[in-house]
Parts: structure tokens; sequence; C-alpha cells
């Protein structure tokens, strides 16, 4: 894959990523990963110092699935919504058929009868593979929030 | 237009509108739409319950020019500017010249000697279609705010 | 270069520049830059009244340079961190070998023990030139903050 091509198809993973979580089409979000893979939430500090756990930490497409299904069953979605803001995507590596990259965003949170506001900003460190189909997938996204403090509330997927 | 065209053009399209308004040139925004066109500022709530009232609704380019004469008696733009911040766009469709295409959004607002806060999240839910010159034209925006809460200032395009 | 390309290349210059801020990999930041250039942080109002004066006034490469060992110098980094958020470019004129974009851009602070924050709002003012090896490098970059009211902890560059 050609330079341009191949950072306009990283771009559009992100922002088909994004708008499924945020119309609340959780569902398909597990569908962006393959199915070994590893979706990990963290702190900068945390990732800096090479910390493994994670705020949150799925080593499966299948636990993936469940995080959704537990979503639903708590109902998390009427109290409260995301907007995801993603920039430009960064390429580290190319390895075969394997892409390092690292985008920066911003997530905000709607909360009913609120203004938006922001609610973390980090940046998505991923490992991306291109499948039979020649669709990119998430082998590993580990989503490093800027800040440590964390919301309790912190639920749906980043 | 290839697929790749046809995204960087959308992004493109969305960056032009959004520095017009930023920058002051609020005479050209009209100039984004087609003659007859719907542009539509409403709420996440009421979008997906099917409402079409909208807090600001117009349906021709000269309602938007009416609207642009209309801030520039008020003198709005002496009290606040915003800032657009656009993230990539999803194209929904293609459908012949017609294209829906998605794109989340933040917008800041900045009044004299305040920083910088933010005002409104969302997303633009558009039908794009190309003029005789190739040039990408709105037909069609309906401006999702993700929150039902409005500051009564609103009054610059989104 | 054609349209496509440059786009993009100009998006690039912009994620690989934010992202070398934000990983506080500030040594790597001059190098954005040609030799002689001008780096300047001001205010919308004063960028608009045509005053040269800025909050931050750099004219060389090397001024970059000396603006990064006092940084560490003063371990401003242990105090606080950046997120840069960087929408599309326009790229406003192209003149041989030089190029003309804007280009708006959020900034969030992280101060330890505290969530993100929004810091500035603004746009890149920038004058573009590819070097022999086609590498684009910044001649000149204006930071148009939106508000006037800034932090006195403006020190990291934007």
């Amino acid at each position: 894959m050609k330079t341009l091509e191949m950072h306009l198809n990283v771009s559009l993973l992100h922002a088909r990523y994004a708008q499924s979580i945020d119309d609340d089409r959780l569902e398909e979000w597990p569908d962006f990963f393959t199915r070994d893979c590893l979706y990990v939430i963290t702190s900068y500090e945390n990732h800096h110092r090479g910390l493994q756990a994670g705020i949150v930490y799925c080593d499966s497409k299948g636990m993936l699935q469940d995080r959704v299904s537990g979503l639903r069953q708590a109902n998390i979605y009427e109290r409260q919504r995301y907007r995801h803001l993603v920039s430009i995507p960064t390429i580290i590596q190319v390895d075969g058929q394997l892409l390092k990259a690292r985008t920066p965003f911003a997530v905000y949170r709607i909360v009913r009868n609120k203004p938006s506001e922001l609610f973390v900003t980090g940046s998505y460190e991923d490992e991306l593979v291109l499948d039979a189909d020649d669709n990119l997938l998430i082998t590993k996204r580990i989503v490093v929030c800027d800040s440590s403090v964390f919301d309790t509330l912190l639920a749906i997927p980043l």
C-alpha cells in the first residue's frame, strides 16, 4: 500500500470506529478488531513506566463482545454518550502486513440536560493488520489517556 | 471520483466552510450551498426522534444570505467568535452525483477577554453534490448538536 | 506536487510536529523549521491589527534550540504536558516551492493529578517549503491564539 493510501485508510478506520461508538452501534465495535487482539485503556504515566495493568484490559474479541453485552444490560448509554474527535495519525512503523500508528484524540461526554464537556484526551497506540479483503483491523490498541484522573463512569469504549 | 479523492474533497469542503466562519468571512458561507438547500441546526435527541423542527431552519440559499445580513446588522461578531475543529468524515453513501457524509465537530467560543471555551459538539449530517465545475456543494446539512442545552447566544452559523 | 499529495503532506507535517511536542521529544521540534525561520505566538486580536510583537518571537532555528534548552533547564515538562488536536488544513496559496497554509488547532493541558483541560484554540498560519529531499519544512509559523487571555505558564511550544 502506498503512503497516501495507507494514511487515509488508517484515518478512515478511526472515523468509522469512533462513529460506531458515538452513534450507539456498540455491537459493531468488536468487529474493528482481530480475533486475537489486545485492547487496553491506561494512563500516560502508567504506559510510560511500562506498567501493563490498565483500567480496562481485554485480550480477545470475545472479551470485547462481553463488554458490550455488559454495557447493554447496565443501560449505561441511557445516562451518557460520547463524542470522539480524532486528529491526524502518524504512521510509526510498517513491517510487512503490520502497521503501527499513533493518533491523538479528545472525547467529550454528553449527559442529558447538560452541555457537552471534555471527558478525556489521549492517543491511540495501534497495531493494525490487513485482512484477506484488504480491510484494516486492529490487533492491538492501547488507549493512552493523558490524565490519570479518571471518572468512575468510564464504561463506554474509548 | 475515487474513494481517496472523494474523502479528501469532503474534508477540504469542511475545512474551507469552517475557516470562512471562523475568519469572519460570513458572506462566503451561503456559497457552500446549492440554491435549493436545507440547513438545520437541531439536537441529537430531536434528530433521533425524527423531529424536523430545529433551532435554526433555512430551506434556501436566500434564507442563508438573509441570516448573514441579520447577523451583520446585529453585530454579533463583535461579541463572540467561533473556532471549529472538524474531525475525519465518514462517507455513508454514494448515489450517482449525491454523496452522504457524517462528520464530527467541536466548536469553541471566544468572547473578548476570556479564554476559549467549548461551545458545542456534534456531527454534520450532509448531502453533497458536485456542480458543473466539479466543486462539492452542500444540498442538505443537518447540524446535529450533541446536547439539547443551547446557549441563547447561538447565532453564528455552525 | 498534486493537490491531494500536497494536502496530505501538510497534514502529516502537523501530525509529526504535534506528536513530537506531546511526546516530550522537544529536541526534534526545531528540525521542523528551516535555518532562517520565523516562529511567533500571538493573539487573534494583535495578528489582525497587524502588530508584529508576539508573546513568543523567534527568528532563527538557533533561537528555537535555545528555547528548548531553556525549557529543559527549567524542567517545565515535569509540571505540565500538552495534547494537540490538529484539524484539516486549508492551502491558501502555492507559489513555486512556497506553500501557505492555515490550520485550526486546540491544545489541551495536562497537569499531574488533574483531568485534561482546554488550554488554547487557534490557527497555524504557515509558510512551508520543500527541502532538497522533498521534506516539507516550516519557514514561517504564526501561531494565532484565539483568546488574548494567556496563562502565564505558556512555555512549551504550541
